[in-house]
């Protein structure tokens, strides 16, 4: 599978040394590691239309770029909601197209790469699955990016390494999504790394996302997590926000109210303007439906 | 899938109280969860006939009561050896047959389920796909006990509901195994951790097996942590042994050699008398033979 | 030792609640937790009198606000070189005062308190000694600041409560500093833990500092997360620059050279201006003459 | 201070190499690193004359070798009980006289030590203090036992070093102590690294202690964990025994009631044999009150 491995010793093809300019990855209209901010933005889980209505209408308004939400729901529990699978995902490709804002979800296994690859715009691999190799041999044929999750305790080079199973496959449209590493901690869910982010702007040349939500899981650090990560040289963010967190079937605890979201991305064009970036600029819904 | 949730706030279908007397998983003549104390032994990977036969040979004349070897390898690394497949699982199996052992191997993903279901007696779920749920999910169904290995990082609920994902599909032959977990000490590969073998006997009715090769890393200190897991209440042992250590293409640095696997199945059944268990009665070849 | 516990069920001096303006800490001209943010720099250890000078020199011309520099050295290894001690501090004081800036030096033991206290104007408490519980009470009855360093894997409560120790000793001058906590991650020297910043700031009154050189311990990522802590939040900094690192006696390998220095001292306006902050504005030697 | 470090890269006075033999720690009638198994027990904390006389008696006749017992508590919160400092120690050491027990305790810091060194037989330096290195030069010039917990989050290294402190100093009588590292996992007080114990037993010539107690902060896993740290080669024991744990003033969560230290006293026997150790003989009052 794939070629066979890039000359001199340990070299990847992730390094930064193999494309010393960044990789850019478009999806429809919103462009990745260029020096547009990308928000993408949506709830934790799709739970109806009127649910994903009401979120996507609220993060499209709000300025976001890109459309979250999940529909195969890795969940610790077995009896814990396990998503809305199939129907979900048209709900949320509907809402996408309505509101102009292509969709991120998450892909659980090999078998589900056929639908999602249909309907969603980018594919998320979540940290519990970072080293599923099956899949990422299986996603390295897709031709629709990536976005990957750092795993749950996964070493930077174990996350760049699992990066090199997607383009050792063929595919090179990959995004780095940093979520928080787990420590001793308790006061959060995780402890986000944001170091790990400028290394790896500085040791690959794939754009570098960050998660402040399922990092620290408590919404009053997001707003300062996502200043932090903006100034620390992400490429864009990924962040829970759900019309009414209280009622959220999955992780609501974590969610930005509307709101909230919308005091986030009044925000971030300062810092950003600050390191010489700015938020992507929005593009009309006809743009949009021509670069589809 | 599965059925709902056994009553009771946190009540789970792994718990102890769900079946004090603890659960009994049959493979072949082998008996995991009763005084009898099993060790499964071999080499990391599959390379090829000589190879297995030898580290076969030498396991069964030791005492070994299954046969391990990876035939699908989970790999960090994309260039890395990535395990025979098929050709190589035909290879164990006759070598386990050849041995009179019962044959215990990983499996990476759901397609590779009916191909592990015809030639291997014990399916190993590894640490990186504890949290696989779509493989859960599907071994839920399978006929064949289901070895889980405890997550790098994974907390003692998370294994457990891991687990739970595999009876509430409906597989109940589950065995639990802790390969140590990570953290920041260089000096190790991992840390063993020993307490969780107590607390999962206490806490669910599954046989517990502690692999001590991935738990450590380091040959030496496999005799005391095999022996320090038997004084722990574990149910068996999984080591990693290879009849030529130093031209294995997997993890050589961490298999015993034939020698000193002899040498701790000479040291085990002292500490298992003292907490009251003893080693796994062998079964005559013929004995196997009819039982399977 | 100190008074009773504040009224209410976990009630803490240090909580916010119980100083909802935040305190601000005012070490001669430099004012810590107001709108100004505070630059301490020096090299790691103190060497000799051309070493120091030219280190003071580098970073009060690039506009550092306080002279940092160690005497008395806790090292891993007791034949690791332990610090000038007294004449050291004697030069580090000369130093500042030629260069109108105020200076941080660690205490180590009560024993070294009365000549720091005599001699240095803010007292730092290293992370290995964070819960040294001896010295806090000890340091709780000085009448100079405290800086307190976060313990390699200490939790946020237990950062809490070690401060409560020098609050509830009748010293309020407390500086709290993040410097990377310890996980399993190898390719950094610690994991920045900038969320913790942040939750300080929402927990407790007290000012928040942030050592990116020890959190890191990779001068290309100390620019990218001073930025980012600005942006999270942080008071100040606490930052080793070395006039020629490659010549350190003690932790060389992280120490901005000053060129470096003065080009993170030129980024962080602007990242400061987005948050609504700026670098404490620089005074005059006459004015800090007439401040001490 | 010391002598200059032993010839050879990296060469220390703690390694096995510079004493192949292994070191024996001698109290009064008690010997460590022989193969004589000790036991310490005792209370968390001296809470006054009937509390350790009762538990001191519990531990005597269960046949326990060295009594236990904190009267200078290093405790998170300046609120919790401090400990009953020298009117405690007189307690313990009357209590250990009485029932011809050697005491150890907690010395927290360099002041403490003229008193401990008069009254106690092996002074204990906790977790939090491993690199106080002021406190390690101290204990260095001391002429009784040193017993050295490993700090929360030390690396082995780490913890060799912070030994190599007292012995650089010139005190050889050392025992390190592994109490359990901090890791994320949440159902324990702490993870037991039971194969630090064997590690520190390969490279290092000093006796080495488990504490099960702070290990894993739960009475039902100290019997295992005993069993187990006995199996895996440590030279003794470290438990938490209270008379009535549930009137403790500190850490009685994690205290043995008597009759569960009896049972453990039963139950080391058999282990021990199996691995060629046996538990230390007791003496006669009268062979230690000649000893001493």
């Amino acid at each position: 599978m794939g070629g066979k491995q890039p000359d001199g010793p340990g070299a990847l093809r992730v390094s930064r040394a193999a494309r010393p300019e960044g990789t850019r990855v478009q999806v429809g209209p919103v462009e990745f590691g260029g020096r547009g901010f990308v928000v993408m933005a949506g709830p934790c889980a799709v739970e109806g239309a009127t649910q994903v209505e009401h979120s996507a209408a609220a993060v499209a308004s709000a300025g976001a770029h890109v459309l979250r939400g999940g529909v195969f729901k890795p969940r610790t529990s077995p009896y814990a909601f396990q998503g809305m699978g199939e129907p979900g995902l048209r709900l949320l490709a509907d809402a996408g197209r309505r509101h102009g804002l292509p969709i991120i979800s998450e892909v659980m296994e090999t078998a589900q790469i056929p639908l999602m690859e249909q309907h969603a715009d980018i594919l998320q691999v979540g940290a519990r699955n970072m080293q599923n190799f099956s899949l990422l041999r299986a996603l390295g044929k897709v031709r629709k990016p990536v976005l990957l999750k750092r795993g749950l305790a996964a070493t930077l080079q174990e996350w760049l390494l699992a990066a090199e199973y997607l383009l050792d496959g063929g595919n090179e449209q990959v995004l780095l999504c940093e979520r928080g590493i787990r420590t001793f901690e308790p006061a959060m869910r995780n402890t986000l790394d944001l170091a790990a982010v400028a290394w790896a702007k500085q040791h690959t040349h794939l754009p570098v996302i960050v998660d402040p939500s399922h990092a620290t899981g408590e919404p009053s650090l997001i707003l300062p997590m996502s200043l932090a990560a903006a100034a620390a040289g992400a490429d864009g963010l990924l962040i829970e926000v759900h019309a009414k967190p209280e009622q959220a079937m999955c992780d609501g605890h974590q969610a930005l109210t509307p709101s909230a979201f919308e005091n986030l991305m009044r925000r971030l064009p300062a810092v950003l303007d600050a390191v010489d970036r700015h938020l992507l600029r929005p593009e009309t819904p006809a743009q949009i439906a021509g670069a589809r």
